[in-house]
């Protein structure tokens, strides 16, 4: 499809929070012009042509971090700590849980992150296979994540999905990971060292979100969880962290000297009472930040738009600053940052060349009126409700409050529904 | 008007949180019947008959302090602490508003609040016929508040407010009120005291809302400001005080001997870092707490389901415990509390003889599934995406994406960019 955008204000993010009148055009899966209106060329065929309306063109989200399946439980199991809403509520449910649970789950996260403007996720979760193929079916762009442990599947399983996944979708790639330090033996992370080193991998992990999990660390090794990860060689080839509630200066140091990212979750921190992430300190040390929903049974809702307004609200509150960690620096996370965390450098702007991920944003809202900030206001006052397009590698899934022909809604809230009764 | 709202769940507030199958019928702006689906009887005539596809009906949520006419500095002046922003960035702008300026700019707020399902106001701004006009061309129900102060209009002009605002619009009331302690001289307040004892009227006030403010007054008095208007006698008839961030426990004790409302608005407190009031100490003491976006400049949206999650967030970690102040308490809040601190208990609940407002919540959209908890989800995932219907006394104001015919949305933000324009 050759799609024409025009009469847009448009946010490319090349640099952060300016926005220019103009339009895109889109060749296939790719942005092939970006810039002021511009007379069509005879060879073009536009398949359409979208008036704006003078609404704002700008990357779609990129939510770092997620567990896309867990919309079942949302809703089912608030109000928990974290160790004993994973031990006591989620993983005995999770071990009812299927492939084709996963698959189905998927899609109805999928649906929701449409509908938040959400153009590619990071997620973690039981079965890569079946949300591997979610996210094909559904046109999002995934970046699944392992999220190995002892208790699951063996290590030879994630280096066989490493091989099989990455190249089997377009929109999907894999990246190896463990779940946390906390869920996996020594032994076990060694042997995890011992694969990335063979494929030179970054790692991705969940890591300082509670500081439980650090003195427990602390208590087992002598050490905090980054230190231990750094010192099994476990950092090497870079990667993110999730959470990084309570990380010491020391950390701090090691997620530079690695080039990790942090992933910040702050819905999900609050929700369960992990804590604040120290975002400011993270930016003025110069780590790459970006977001993530988490999943939607710590959440309840998978919503960047509530992500970002907590992100600088808490920041304020932490650092008892109202300037701390201001709107733009956190439109960069949720956009630039995050796809710069999963490897997805080919859809972070709006630019010629790279995918075509984009979002258009509805100006004509209450909540973005008076015009005047336009990004300060996506981040202090957006809503879903602004969402007006989302479009992914190219394709417009979700427009006007409609998801595109061929996603079937009724049948996923049906088949979701119908998990649930069965995990309840 | 007649309307039959059928085939809906609702959840009428009676008992927070509990929701039942059925219908409800609006005769005029009251509410005729709420219970089992019923049969027609033959002498009544619907005006319209409406499906509501199991669709949830709840009381409309109650604003219980806001500057709806802020609109206009939305995003204009952000990442500024209290004292700043209004000393340096409002005041100055304000003195050029006029009367006809809050007029139109209510208007847009109006606009936000019925996408965001809320059916009452408590609007304490600089011209409050304007304000009174705008709410009751636009069908808003709001209390107005005075917000006195030793810049502003006389104390007469408040008493002539008092006995001209009450009664002339049904949908309109008005309370006495000031400012705050820190924009009012002793004997200012000691007048007010006066007024309210001649008319025995509760006040409203912003307190505590930094710990600058409290210490100062301290400073000045020897005492906390609630210890100042206790002494001062202005607490005499109850009513309400906005913000509570910074209360000590004596504090506490007042707002209980007098039946003072705490309303809070955590998300203008978070983005000036005022700090984090204390709900959970609020309701074990057992004091009534409603919930405010107050204006949208230092929110900057007008959203009281960003407003729900986070008091429920931010109690969580301030009590480091995610048990911290549920969903249902956040719900009875947003709604019940709301109303009593108001003085709007004939709109409170859904039951027959209470005046329609109601709104109603659209579960088929993807962050409300897979049905499952459907209070807590609104709380915990709920979006002004879902508000599918706002009816305010009666008549449906906003539904599903569109506003009443006779409101022109185009008019209302062309007039609110124009005054920006001139306040900038």
């Amino acid at each position: 499809m050759n799609i024409r955008l025009y009469n847009a204000r448009i946010m490319s993010m090349e640099e952060a929070g300016v926005i220019k009148e103009g339009e895109i055009w889109i060749s296939g899966n790719v942005i092939s012009y970006v810039g002021e209106a511009k007379e069509q060329t005879e060879e073009l065929i536009w398949d359409r042509e979208i008036d704006c309306n003078q609404n704002l063109l700008m990357p779609g989200f990129k939510n770092a971090h997620t567990h896309s399946a867990m919309t079942v439980f949302r809703s089912l199991c608030d109000d928990y700590n974290l160790q004993d809403w994973l031990n006591n509520e989620i993983f005995p449910r999770e071990a009812n849980m299927t492939g084709e649970d996963c698959y189905e789950l998927t899609k109805l996260a999928i649906l929701e992150y449409l509908t938040s403007g959400v153009t590619a996720i990071g997620d973690m979760y039981l079965t890569p296979e079946t949300i591997a193929d979610a996210c094909n079916d559904m046109g999002m762009r995934c970046v699944l994540v392992s999220g190995l442990n002892k208790f699951g599947p063996a290590l030879c399983v994630m280096e066989d999905r490493y091989n099989k996944l990455n190249g089997k979708y377009d929109l999907v790639s894999y990246k190896m990971g463990v779940h946390a330090e906390y869920t996996c033996s020594r032994e076990l992370l060694e042997e995890v060292s011992d694969l990335i080193h063979k494929y030179q991998a970054p790692l991705y992990v969940h890591m300082s979100e509670t500081q439980a999990e650090v003195e427990e660390c602390v208590g087992r090794y002598g050490i905090t969880p980054p230190a231990l990860f750094e010192e099994l060689g476990l950092f090497d080839f870079g990667g993110s962290i999730y959470h990084g509630v309570h990380p010491t200066a020391e950390d701090m140091e090691i997620f530079k000297r690695h080039n990790i990212s942090v992933i910040t979750n702050p819905a999900s921190n609050a929700k369960l009472a992990s804590g604040i992430a120290p975002i400011g300190e993270y930016l003025r040390q110069g780590i790459n930040v970006g977001i993530g929903t988490d999943g939607a049974s710590s959440n309840n809702c998978l919503d960047m738009f509530r992500e970002m307004f907590l992100v600088t609200a808490l920041a304020k509150l932490k650092e008892n600053d109202p300037a701390a960690v201001d709107a733009i620096k956190v439109l960069s996370m949720a956009t630039v940052n995050g796809a710069l965390s999963m490897g997805l450098e080919d859809c972070d702007v709006l630019a010629e060349g790279k995918k075509a991920d984009i979002i258009m944003i509805d100006l004509k809202q209450p909540n973005m009126q008076p015009i005047n900030n336009i990004a300060k206001n996506i981040v202090y006052s957006g809503s879903k409700m602004n969402v007006k397009m989302t479009m992914i590698d190219g394709k417009i899934l979700y427009e006007d409050g409609k998801f595109a022909d061929g996603i079937d809604v009724e049948d996923i809230y049906a088949k979701s529904n119908a998990i649930l009764e069965r995990l309840r």
